[in-house]
C-alpha cells in the first residue's frame, strides 16, 4: 500500500511563480464600497473579474429582501428540499422564474453548479451526450456523474456536430450540452445551428444560461431569447451568482423532466436547501431583471466600450457583444505578471493558466458590469494598455475564450 | 435515436400515493416561529425533521451576523473563491475553523454537499476508496468523479473493513470512507476499529462530520473528539447546514493537502464562493459551538429522552445517544401513512423511501434539537404512540439505520 497523499503536490505553474505578488488566485476582497470597485490589500481598485453583470450584489433591493428573510425565517434551512428544507418562498421563486424563463417548471437548488450537476439524473446508460469542448465544468462533471456516453464537439463546430449526431445508433438517447454565452470566451453558443440538428435528429438540448440568463435577450431570458429559439431548448439552467447577485441555481424545463428530477437528482435531494436570504434575494433579483431592461443595456454597453478599445489596441476579440472578455498572453508565468501589472494599475482581472487552458494559450479575463461608467472602462483600458507596452506583449495578441479543464 | 426524457416517470412508490396527504415530500414551510416549531399548512407544527441541532438559525446572533455581512459586502460574490470570490470573511473563518477542528488548515466551499465533491481531487486512478454502506450519497458522488475504485464494506464492519485492507496492492493508496454520526440511523461510526485497521496498513481515514461537528465530543469537534481519535483521521469534511444553522461546508486537513485541493478540487473552483451573509453566520454560529456547551447538552438531553421514551414503546433503537433516530415502519405506503398520521398529530417527521433504503423498509426519521422542551419531546412520544396504534404497526418494530441510494 501506498500514500495516497503523495500526489498533493502545487501545479508546477503555481510552484514556479517564485516572485513575490504574481500568484493569481486567493486574493481576499477586503471590502465593497459599490460603484465597480472593491477593496484589496488596503486599497480601491476597479474590479474587473466579477460575473455581477448587473451589479446587483450591492443593490439595495436585495440586501433588503435578504435582511427581512434572513430575520423572518432563519439563516438556514437546516435540510433537503425533499424532506424539511422547502419553504413557501422557494415555490414562488420556482413558480416566477419558470414563468419569466417561460418553461413549464423549474427546481431551485443550492448552487448554479449543483444545478447542472443535477442533469446527471437524466443521463441514463442509453444515453449519448454530445457536448461542446467549452462547456462548463459542471456540465461535464454532471456527464460524469451520469451513465451515459460523452463525446464532444470542436467549439461551436456544427459540421462535427452533425457528424456525431448522424453517428447515433437508434436505441439511443442524445443530448447536446452547451452554454449560452461561454463563461471564460464570452461568445456565445450557435443555438440556431444546434437547434436545426437537433430537430433532425430528434436530440435534447441543454443550455447553460449561467452567464446569459439575466442579460441577453429583450426580455433577459437569455441566449435562446436572443435567438429566438427558446423553444428548441428543452432544459435549462441558469444561477444565481451571476446576473442574480447571490447564490443558487436552478434547472428548467418540461413539468414531468422536473418533477422526476425532484424525486432522483442527487445534487438536489441529498444537499441542503438555498437559505432564506438567497432565496428572496433571487426573487428581488429576478424582479428587476423584469423591470429594468436598463440594467442590461448599461452592462452592454460598458461591454461594447471594452471590447472596440482592446480591438482599437490590435487585441483580437471574437465577436458576441457580451461583458466578459479574454485575452491570450502567452505562458503561465506572463500571464502572472500580466495579471500584477493590472493590479499595480488599480485593476483586478481574472487568470487562467494551463492545464486549464491549452499550453502557452494562458488568458486574462476582464468583465464590466452594469455599475461600470466609461471612464472606468476606460481605465481599464489604460491599464491594459499600459502593461501591455511594459511587457512586451504587444497588440495583435490573440484574444480568444478556452475550454475549462476536461 | 429514440427520446431520452422517456425516462421521466416518477419512482413507482409515489405514483401509488393516490390518496391526498400522503405524499411526504417537499411540503413547504410558510414560517419558523421558532422554539423546535414551524408553520406548515397554516398551522404551527412540531419541527421533527430538521438538522439544526444546536437550533442556531434561528439564533439572533447569526441573524445579527449576517445581516451585518449582506448589507457591508452584498448578497453575492459573483465569482468562485479561486477567481474573485474570497473574501477575508471566508479566510477568517477557514483559521478559525481549522483551529477548532485540530487541523492544520481548512478550505470553505458553499455547500457541504461540495465539501465532499472537493475529495474527489483526491481519489486517483491508482487508488482505492473502501466506504461504509452507510457513507452519505456525497461521499458515493465524489468517488464517482473521482477516478480510483470504489469498494464498500458493510455498515461498521470492521472484519470486512480488514479484509478490503489485506487485499490493497503494495502500488495502490487506499482511503476509508466513512460519517462520524449517520444521517439517517443517528448512530456512530466504529472510529477506534477504523484507526487501529488503517494505522496498521496504512490507509488513510476520511470522516464527514457533517452531522457530529458542533454536537459531538467535550468541544463540540464531532464525533472523532468524541472518540479521543482526532489525529487517526486525516481529512474531516463539515457542512454549515446542521449545527451551523446556515449554507455551505469546509474540508479540513494537512495544509499540502488543503493547498492541492485548493487549485484541483473542481466543486470548488467552478463554482460562486459562499455569500457574506452565510459566512459570516458560520463564523458566529463557530464562537457559539465553542462557547455555549449546553446547547449540545441540550441537544442530547432531548435525543436522550427521545430515544428512551421510543425505547420504552417498543422499538428497537439502536445506540448512540444522537438526536436522530429512525423507525422501520414497513414499505413505502405504510411509511407515509405513518408520516401524515404524525403530522395530523402536529409533528413534522421525515420519510425514507425505497428505493433509497431496503424494500420493505421505509423509515421515519425523527430528529430533536436544543430547541425542544421535555413538554415537546412528550407530545413527539405521544404522537408516534397515537399513530403506532392507530395503524396497528405496534410496538416492537424494528428501529434502524439504512443506507442511502447507492
Amino acid at each position: 500500500m501506498t500514500d495516497p497523499f503523495v500526489k498533493c503536490r502545487l501545479p508546477q505553474e503555481i510552484e514556479a511563480l517564485a516572485e513575490p505578488g504574481l500568484y493569481p488566485f486567493y486574493l481576499p476582497v477586503e471590502e465593497r464600497p459599490g460603484g465597480g470597485e472593491a477593496v484589496v490589500e488596503g486599497r480601491r481598485v476597479l474590479m474587473a473579474g466579477s460575473n455581477d453583470y448587473l451589479a446587483l450584489s450591492d443593490d439595495p433591493r436585495l440586501k433588503e429582501a435578504g435582511t427581512a428573510a434572513l430575520c423572518r425565517l432563519g439563516s438556514g434551512n437546516s435540510g433537503s428540499r425533499a424532506l424539511n428544507g422547502t419553504l413557501a418562498l422557494h415555490q414562488r421563486l420556482e413558480r416566477e422564474l419558470a414563468e419569466f424563463l417561460g418553461r413549464p417548471a423549474a427546481m431551485v437548488v443550492s448552487t448554479g453548479y449543483q444545478a447542472n450537476l443535477a442533469l446527471s439524473a437524466l443521463f441514463g446508460p442509453r444515453d449519448v451526450l454530445l457536448a461542446d469542448r467549452h462547456a462548463h465544468a459542471s456540465l461535464l462533471d454532471a456527464a460524469r456523474l451520469g451513465q451515459a456516453r460523452l463525446r464532444r464537439f470542436r467549439h461551436n463546430d456544427m459540421a462535427q456536430l452533425g457528424a456525431l449526431l448522424e453517428e447515433a445508433g437508434p436505441e439511443e438517447g442524445v443530448f447536446v450540452l452547451t452554454e449560452g454565452m461561454f463563461s471564460v470566451g464570452g461568445d456565445l453558443c450557435d443555438l440556431p445551428g444546434i437547434a436545426k440538428l437537433a430537430a433532425r435528429h430528434g436530440a435534447r438540448v441543454v443550455l447553460d444560461s449561467a452567464h446569459d440568463a439575466g442579460l441577453l435577450g429583450a426580455g433577459g431570458r437569455g441566449a435562446a431569447e436572443h435567438y429566438g429559439l427558446g423553444a428548441a431548448v428543452d432544459v435549462q439552467t441558469v444561477t444565481f451568482s451571476k446576473c442574480f447577485g447571490t447564490l443558487g441555481g436552478a434547472v428548467a424545463g418540461p413539468r414531468h423532466v422536473i418533477d422526476y428530477l425532484r424525486h432522483t437528482a442527487r445534487a438536489a435531494l441529498f444537499s441542503a436547501s438555498l437559505p432564506p436570504s438567497c432565496t428572496a434575494a433571487a426573487l428581488a433579483a429576478l424582479d428587476i431583471i423584469r423591470t429594468e431592461p436598463q440594467r442590461r443595456r448599461a452592462a452592454l454597453s460598458a461591454a461594447e466600450r471594452l471590447r472596440s478599445g482592446l480591438v482599437a489596441m490590435g487585441f483580437a476579440i471574437p465577436p458576441g457583444g457580451t461583458p466578459t472578455v479574454s485575452l491570450r498572453v502567452g505562458d503561465a508565468l506572463a500571464a502572472c505578471r500580466f495579471w500584477a501589472g493590472l493590479l499595480a494599475e488599480g485593476v483586478l482581472a481574472n487568470v487562467m493558466l494551463p492545464p486549464g487552458v491549452p499550453e502557452g494559450s494562458a488568458l486574462i479575463r476582464l468583465s464590466v458590469t452594469a455599475a461600470h461608467t466609461s471612464t472606468q472602462v476606460d481605465r481599464m483600458l489604460e491599464a491594459v494598455a499600459t502593461v501591455t507596452r511594459r511587457l512586451g506583449v504587444g497588440g495583435g495578441v490573440g484574444g480568444g475564450s478556452a475550454p475549462v479543464p476536461a
